[in-house]
């Protein structure tokens, strides 16, 4: 069977000039990787309708599907569909259907119908209107020469909603893909060289049909295995098969397979084993809590957080010793202790980890420079403290530490 | 003054099939830009020698600078070094200056270089090298017909570091860039179009070398006015004297202008008016104070938070009256009054705010479905409170519900 090729077309001046971050493309990556399509190329071009029109042509040569994101604002800077119905040669009209959501639209939040968004409802005649339950800039379906094009609003949720209800499945409907089949392998705690040394036997050893690449991440790397096949079945097992002998090679790394991150992957660890975690962060400024709460049903195993950013607060909302803080600061083996011990025991948790650290840029002495990092695990049978030396970069360092904490969790929970 | 033109090509699968995020060629678009050059294409491919060598071709046609990230890694998968020599023509071999680099960087590690690393060092013999001084893959530097290419690692600070210290000033001393202004308002509280039709008289009045764009966000709708001009001052000047026009017609709603988002502004705000902020965050978990410690400095106003995800928590360590929760529930007016009340006491602050409500997809009752989230902002002279009422995403919710209390920070803060 022959793949199902897809290039992805982000529309926007402000993409280019980087003041909007294109997050689509990516998300319609995962999306369609799901269900088998091969993104072939993802481009990004500007509100000029001589650049519109050129990609779209060149995007028609080299792929099935065509998916757009973008330019159907109500301003006049938003060129997309003026530029499809000159694209697919037929012309503007009010759709009434069309017109009749975006009034009922604005009618739900009490609001008057304006003019220029009367005329989000003029789409070209030669679409088919895809329904936008969330906004009010209808999607568009064009099908040429067994080529479609599909046009969808930039607003990510918008998006989304319209790909996942409505597009994909008729997209499924329309061209059938081959087997092709991924296996992640999430490790942390090991550069990518060494991790590429340890596996290179069993790397050298992968038949054709199945491909390894390497991702690096923030403190991690995930391998990626890619197979393709004419079954599924057949193709999983294959695959299994090479992730099962190269598990002995780097188990002391491996955290999960699939799409879970860490904190995901603990998250189920501490619900299965009934184990319920606090947090005092200064330096991480609330990330590491928002990491674990961003996982659905964290409730179950997460009581909650100090974030005790200011001195003062250390002391007397947390409760570190005054004089611990006096004789060896806050960025300190014994604070640090002192702060996962305590939070622990305050918040009745089995588990407490902490962080304290400069991040950055201000706040560092000769001996505690940017990027010094103290973090601690505790729970009631032993303390772990690790030094981190980390970046220059204030963003980095708080996602880094994070992450350190997130790891220093996975090694040192009870069996 | 020609514009400059620049393409940004990244390569890699894992782009494509959406297993990892392209983060830098949003980054390096915000970088282009402050310097005028003006990037018309962004382009994604995959780690094939032929998608490679035609995206080179493609570019070099209608660019002057073609930047390059990703496929530099030790690893086999890894081909856009091969790519290039066979480009420019020209022979890969080992350089000897990068080699003392790459095998420094391990020595300070304290680990030993292998073989996969060596080749690290292996170039294209008619590229210039780019130090990478914080990781092993060097960077390139090629000239052909007045064109430049560039190839950087994919690694996010490696990249970032490399554009910084070496490649943009020398570009700079390359190309020189006519006039390019930007200048961004920003605005809150208000939906776009409504926004439009306020401003569609000033909006209609502008002249043909400044073009204005809406970038609606999560919550916010961003105003950006572009200029092109000869003389940068002169430029300047015009674009600031549309914006002082446009002041009065969106007073309520402007925030700020340029690139500082919410969480700068209010900072800025709280550091100018001396007054300390404290948060007790429940369903947003941290981001809210993430959001808050991102901005370097922070600490200057910031004390810190506590996050009672716990009913437990709520009252034993936050202090919400028993009473209170129970005869209304966690998410409610009465508690969340509480919880900005109480923290601004507990942590001695001027401002206390919160938030309690229903992330998802868990937690709904009949009468507080998903979405469902009250904040409140607490100052000396008064208690503000306001009911949500978001949408069926986590994520969403989340980061709705932060930026709603920044908004709400700003509009209350004393005078």
């Amino acid at each position: 069977m022959k793949p199902v090729l897809v290039e992805i077309l982000a529309i926007g001046d402000e993409l280019l000039y980087g003041q909007t971050q294109d997050t689509n493309s990516h998300w319609i990556s995962i999306e369609l990787d799901k269900v088998g399509y091969k993104v072939v190329r993802r481009t990004t071009i500007g509100d000029r309708e001589d650049q519109i029109l050129t990609a779209f042509t060149e995007a028609e040569q080299r792929a099935d599907i065509v998916l757009i994101t973008g330019g159907l604002g109500p301003t006049s800077d938003d060129l997309t569909k003026p530029c499809l119905a000159k694209y697919f040669n037929c012309k503007l009209a009010i759709h009434e259907e069309a017109l009749a959501e975006v009034t009922a639209f604005f009618k739900s939040r009490g609001r008057e119908l304006t003019e220029v968004n009367r005329q989000q409802a003029a789409l070209p005649v030669c679409c088919t209107k895809i329904t936008n339950a969330i906004g009010t800039a209808p999607g568009m379906w064009f099908e040429k020469n067994g080529k479609v094009f599909v046009s969808m609003p930039g607003v990510p949720h918008e998006m989304k909603k319209m790909m996942l209800d409505v597009i994909i499945p008729k997209l499924r409907a329309t061209f059938q893909a081959p087997a092709l089949y991924h296996q992640m392998i999430r490790t942390i705690g090991i550069g990518e060289s060494f991790l590429a040394d340890k596996i290179s036997d069993w790397e050298k050893s992968l038949p054709n049909n199945i491909k390894l690449a390497y991702l690096p991440g923030l403190g991690e790397v995930k391998l990626r295995l890619t197979g393709t096949g004419d079954n599924m079945d057949t193709l999983k097992e294959e695959i299994n098969a090479w992730v099962k002998k190269l598990q002995p090679l780097a188990s002391d790394y491996i955290y999960g397979y699939g799409e879970d991150p860490l904190e995901v992957v603990i998250g189920n660890t501490l619900r299965e084993k009934r184990l319920k975690l606090s947090i005092a962060e200064s330096c991480t400024g609330g990330y590491l809590s928002h990491l674990i709460t961003s996982v659905p049903g964290s409730s179950a195993y997460y009581l909650g957080s100090m974030i005790p950013y200011d001195y003062e607060i250390k002391m007397r909302q947390l409760g570190v010793r005054p004089e611990t803080l006096e004789k060896y600061g806050a960025v300190s083996e014994p604070t640090i202790i002192e702060m996962a011990n305590i939070v622990r025991s305050k918040f009745n948790a089995d588990i407490g980890v902490a962080t304290s650290g400069i991040a950055g840029p201000g706040g560092a002495t000769p001996d505690k420079p940017v990027g010094t990092v103290w973090i601690a695990y505790s729970d009631k049978h032993k303390t772990v403290t690790k030094l981190l030396k980390l970046t220059q970069d204030r963003q980095l360092n708080i996602r880094y530490s994070a992450t350190a904490v997130l790891n220093l969790i996975r090694v040192n929970l009870p069996a």
